[in-house]
């Protein structure tokens, strides 16, 4: 069983940007911890990353059939993406919306998530720490676990 | 270190209802597990449950001073209820608002929550699980693990 | 067959305010004359009324189960209840609801009623006989008398 | 006491469209019903229906005067038509508005009705017993039954 | 030159309903006038009346070509044909929007015409007069007169 | 029997400004027309201009108990003023509001007027003459003619 | 097979009104033209057009459960028409929306069409052509080709 | 002359709560304080609080026919509680309602009050004298003191 | 220490105005019971009152540095002018907002103030006595006294 | 003569995703089919699909001047996306738009296309032939025929 | 070649109000160095402030005809007066709207500026030197430099 | 001190697009003519332009750190990118957001700005030159100069 772990624009930059806020954790190491939960749950895990839209949807495409679930985490364009939004539902498997920050905390303009209706899960405003608890969720359900 | 879990109206019917839909976890069944989970993390918990929003409001008012945390499920007072988002603002204390549904995906009137722009984080769409990651990352975080 | 008849908010003031203008019905009346109903009809009724919403849910939940059919007049909570909708919803039966007055000319927020679109059915601006009507249809409807 | 009983746009093909939904009572048979009340209630009716907005305004002015109530059903033209509304307006006597379905449970459209507010009673959702309802509660309230 | 005028819906019942607030002036009594007054200024004038949305088009479909201006007074289609606006604006010549009362001081929903921004001019609230003195600008302005 | 002709700011400058598109007609000429008017009438008027609110508000205060009707073209302040609003209706006379242009054909914010539902009628596209045919009425209304 | 063409007010108009702008293509080209198309296909077509709402209500319903297909410009009832839109549903065959202009570059009140939603597909701004290509689309869709 | 003073939800944390913000005055600090203004004054009060709105609303209608005024503050339940204006509205006497802080100057939902369109003077931001000055006002005002 | 107490356009009318409904109380009477007031709390006050917005703004600029506070009651300009409601921002002084009538149960448009969310209090419905009242506070809240 | 046809996001998935519903018609098998309409009808296209808003702006960019007009399917960029609506106005030639699904009868988000009120035509809901419908249509259109 | 510097209500506080934001720069400072650029390019100017609307509508008057672009910071009126926009149309000249700070990132009522759509440009966030552009850019536009 | 000049989709077309509008101007010679005031001013610049969202993401995130300022025309983006405004937003730098035309004239979809509320200044409508004054602006700001 696979997982895609996909960022979206500027998340790339995680750890390197006011790190007395966000703290100092990248996303290489985001990515290091979730290999790990993979490695202890006996799931593969793909990670990538990308400011442009159309790569995420060309590498989400090339994903059909692969994987299990998606843990998603858009930035920018969880709020103005309908390509996007159209990718990730043309996986048909469940989706995990993460967000570091609590987006309905922010501005207006956050609060309206393209990609919540269509995911099976949402987790916002638990730092990096909610890729991982998104991909433990995403394991389980895919277990039947209930 | 203790941290309140509270579940407002309707929650008490966690189990009974559609089993075939939620399953069959009950709410005695979640706050046992939490237990565990709290007794593996090293905490105490607080669990109760109230149909009535004042008696949510009463309960939080005499646990101030003495909580590191609130996780919350406020049911349908989510969507309605000052009242409660004040009580919930007076402790003074990070709050976890989880949500067992994703209630982006359900009607209108639920995708507004009084309570997410004064939470912490929010986790919606885990299940009974969300509580436990909820109470966990509730713990690492008054830890202070980034 | 059972059939519970629920009343919200300040409902126990009928027929002493204003009678002028409302009537002198009380909700005791009301209620007697809705046993009546009941007798002829050959079901059996159960009759509460309360202030709280919180009294209200717990009630319903109670009542889970055991009846066939709910008509209530949840008086302003019909605006404002999310929480008094969900419990109607997990009753599962078929609700009937009732308004005294017209809610249609009154004030803008009470055109919207947070449990109209859960109801089987809506009747307002019959005053009480708009219980029995109510009470009557639901009797009907339950012995599949189309 | 005449009592006119007015149907708009598409009602006429009651009982003939999925019969398996809707039932088969035809408008005949609704009307054929309402007779048989009227005599028991010593009253008299008027029966008509039209897909034409301009003769239901034409036959109720016909009316002004002679009815002492209107039962009306308006179809389609309850949300749209402000010509409609001010021809029930000017016959200066209750309006009974009635809706085979729970208008409220369907699309956003059928939610405003411009007959509502200056109806005195609403009944949505009892099929076609909603018209007997009405019927009945015209006449006890111009008896001045409270 | 020939000049139409224009009733909708409802308007033949002026004069006969509550006249001690609407006065005694019938439908009849206002195009006499108008007669007289298209005599004074040597133009004539054709008047009708329809309930019918329907009819009021068919009627000023014939009208095309042969008429120099129209004044109209659509009733409750005022705020909701578009039908009727495509058929005036058709037309090609100079609308005359006319209503006895102020319809800004009125409900909500009749603020709004869907006629206004395809008129010429508009005048409310001057009682029958405003027939007479948009006919008067009709013709002023059809002269040239500035 | 004194009425008075108010005119807010930028009406000043009628008939100088564009004058193929809104005619050589200076308010200076409509002053005088509509002076030959009040004689033929029989009735006083009293013609004042602005472009200050204030100036507006403490001339219209001046006129209180002395006046039969104020015919008044705002210009900007119509939608915009609720100071000059609550200075119309302090007069306790009715208010006959005048707009040159058809504010309904131009920009939205000129929709919405602030003195049409406090005035008793609205004449608007009508060009200089729509003051005319204001005091006409406002004269035949105070005399009591329907 | 049979496929009604319906028209709906104004449309009668086409071919006489601006031809430098529209074309000089009348009702009556376009329906003959529609008769080719429908030969060549094989199929028979029923048109009709009506300013009135009614009447095409009324012609409908006659066609229930003779047609395969409806094509239809309803003009400006696209817009206001609850009564119509019920009529095309109760047929239970596919819907196919023309307009002969692109209604999403007018005014925003043409924007909103009461009909599409319930519409198989539609086609706007092709002129008379738009009809043409409904009328072909309903034969193969009709015919099972994908 | 006897006058309610009605605290809601959270008011019993005055004075404890960030006492360098909210000063050191309690709730008994503020109603000892009205209980000496009231005997200056010569008038009885009666004072409560509760967290529950169905408290309050049983208690408000006990006394009914007993007080002269309500002066209240409802907290939270300011916003959202129709239920509690019905029963503010039911005793039928001048309703003064406060708040501690300007709800002007804070979050965009509490701008709107349900309460305040029914009292007959609102007063906000001027701390826990604003109990004092509504008081004051409410018995001046039924003195009949203008 | 010196208090400004502002009044806006038509604020000089008052008591001249439906003394039946406003009482007979002039704004010199408020002035004059107001200075009573000041002399009794050893402080001084400065009144004025002008129909002009451009008035107020100059007079407010030149008490800036010489007063502790404002009173104000800026008429229909407190729904409307943003120059205003600078200036008053401008002083750097705790403003108090004061309206004779309760405006949240007057049209929608005076519920829209611009001056509360700088002011530091906001009374209403209070009549004459509104501005004791803020004056008091004034004072009592600049000299320290929670 | 060029025509370009542009598909966006998502549609290179079209014939392997829910062969069920869209069934197995590929991008590819139409394009195919549009080449030999385009034979038949003597023109040249030019096809080209991308997942990125860039791509595809750069795309249309090198094809100003040498194109006669665009079939465009936007996907999900139609309701986002101001820069390839600017891309497509720049090109100066007659857009049509098409969508295979009728985007009217799905989210509410798909109902607002930036493109529409652009094109010369748009046509939805006629699956892969709505590109032959609107090629055809380019043709003609460009042609010179009415 | 002349051109207006119009500066609205409270602009002529600058440099004296919390000069440690806002700087030390007066309006006569900023006139003199606009003085002084005038004289570099070969144009006059002509400065006025004036925090009465009717008075920068009377002194924008008399400048008809005499100047050849405005440049204009209208203070608070920019978002509420209509009878300014109206007289800086009526100038028939370029008009250059001047903010000192960036107004879209204040609050949300001084987003919308009632001057910008009959402006030639905008430029606002600049500080004093904002002005200075803004008559560069009008000298050299005047002088056709592209 | 290094500026980046950074422009958005569409923007590389500027001077071969309607030339007799926009002028003869190209990006190239803007660019060009940035570098002279660059020299200048003693700056130097980093000109970019780019369809693609992501591009402009990756090169404004390589630019952190090295860059004092951002001169920013983001063409279509402005108004619909979040994920552009969070690169712009981090790099921690003033913001000056450029459009060669006034947005404020256009389409509504082009008020809303999604940079305007973090850019330090905007200038709009004063073509090509708009880029220059922001670049000077940006300099003399950086340099401290108020």
């Amino acid at each position: 069983m696979k997982i895609a772990i996909v960022n979206g624009p500027n998340l790339n930059l995680l750890g390197t940007r006011e790190p007395e806020v966000y703290g100092r954790t990248t996303l290489a190491d985001i990515e290091k911890r979730l290999e790990e939960v993979a490695a202890e749950l006996g799931v593969a895990i793909e990670c990538f990353q990308s400011n442009h839209e159309g790569a995420l949807i060309d590498r989400l495409q090339t994903l059909r059939g692969s994987i299990a679930a998606v843990v998603v985490n858009a930035g920018g364009l969880t709020h103005t993406s309908v390509a996007l939004r159209d990718a990730l539902a043309a996986l048909a498997v469940p989706v995990y919306e993460v967000h570091i920050t609590n987006i309905h905390a922010r501005e207006a303009f956050r609060h309206r998530s393209l990609i919540s209706d269509i995911a099976r899960a949402v987790v916002c405003g638990m730092g990096p720490r909610g890729y991982e608890y998104a991909l433990r969720e995403a394991v389980l359900n895919a277990a039947g676990k209930k």
